[in-house]
């Protein structure tokens, strides 16, 4: 690719990295911080540009959070469960929510203290602004084809269909949040050894607790 | 046992009921609306007494939230831990945390949330306080008991020790801590079945999920 000669015009282009620039800026504010203690001007003074010029892009601080929830944080959301359709066998379906939550995760290193944050906590602001982004039909899809399995006995049919993903969610997201909050504490032999981490170890013990649990990976005999 | 008679002296044991409830207070204001922004006066107006006596109860703010640490929360870790001797067979330890997790919680309703917002969040107030109470001994007889099975034969080989008990705690604490914060939208599936849901099935589905995941808990046999 060859740099592109200057034009008129060009000032829309730049215009768009500001915008992208303060929604970054915000979105690391956000998490690291809090929504609540993060003010319109505070997002400028970091992003070295004016409060007025955070008010142009995003008119007021409500517009700039939903902002930052529809080009951001919605952008985790789907990339998790856009690939998911109904189809695939459960085991397939659930190891790959996983290996999207971690990759998406190194891409969007903010995301899991956000959520714990202003999803997880009572009276965080983003709480709301999620519910409504939820995607119900694939969470549907997800727990009836986790239903489908455990009638045809492929499944244990002592799990909760709708709690799998909440577990899934636990299992995965919880140890990525402990790593970002306890990387200040390498005394803590835990807190040392999730902040250091290699996520490939992380992804193959989540896996391998989905998949078998406790017990031997053996070839398995059903009892009927 | 008989009731004791009123007898001089009797004035200690009612400043003791008073500290306790200052205490109780405090907890629920912690976990409620969060350590920041809980003043000595909101305690102290939430028990119906003055802010002098929460001084005379507690010197300062930071011995209240010492209390706190030690009277309340440290039950918690207690209640968790203390059976844990690295002798049982591991799924019996793993299972006997879940179990005691759930019960606690039922004892200790602001745990999850104190747990989320005070030692998960980044900036939680509790997380220096609690890493200082972290039962280092126990947490070490525990990975030393899931390695021994491991090495044994006897135990799913691709977990990680050290990382099994952050998984329990995912499996468990978030979901008690979303029953907790999603209680207002019984309009989401899933909230629904967190909030109303019968403390039993949610221990038979992370108990299932822990010994065997998702695969069928039949007869097994090793490859080996």
């Amino acid at each position: 690719m060859t740099t592109p000669a200057p034009v008129r015009g060009r000032p829309l282009a730049s215009d768009q990295d500001s915008r992208e620039k303060l929604l970054d800026t915000a979105t690391l504010l956000f998490s690291s911080q809090g929504i609540a203690v993060t003010t319109v001007a505070a997002v400028a003074r970091q992003a070295g540009v004016t409060a007025a010029m955070v008010h142009y892009y995003f008119k007021n601080r409500d517009q700039l959070i939903e902002a930052v929830v529809d080009e951001r944080v919605s952008l985790f959301i789907r990339s998790i469960w856009e690939p998911i359709n109904g189809d695939q066998p459960p085991e397939q379906m659930i190891m790959g929510i996983v290996d999207r939550m971690i990759s998406t995760t190194e891409k969007m290193p903010w995301m899991p203290a956000l959520w714990v944050r202003e999803v997880l906590s009572d009276g965080g602001q983003l709480r709301e602004r999620m519910v409504r982004r939820v995607p119900l039909a694939k969470l549907m899809l997800f727990a009836d084809n986790i239903a489908r399995s455990q009638q045809a006995g492929q499944l244990n049919p002592q799990l909760q269909p709708d709690l799998i993903f909440v577990s899934v969610i636990g299992l995965t997201m919880l140890p990525l949040a402990m790593a970002r909050t306890l990387k200040d504490r390498p005394s803590l032999p835990i807190a040392h050894k999730l902040a250091l981490m290699d996520k490939a170890l992380l992804a193959r013990h989540i896996k391998a607790l989905l998949l078998h649990g406790l017990a031997m990976p053996g070839a398995t005999l059903s009892d009927d």
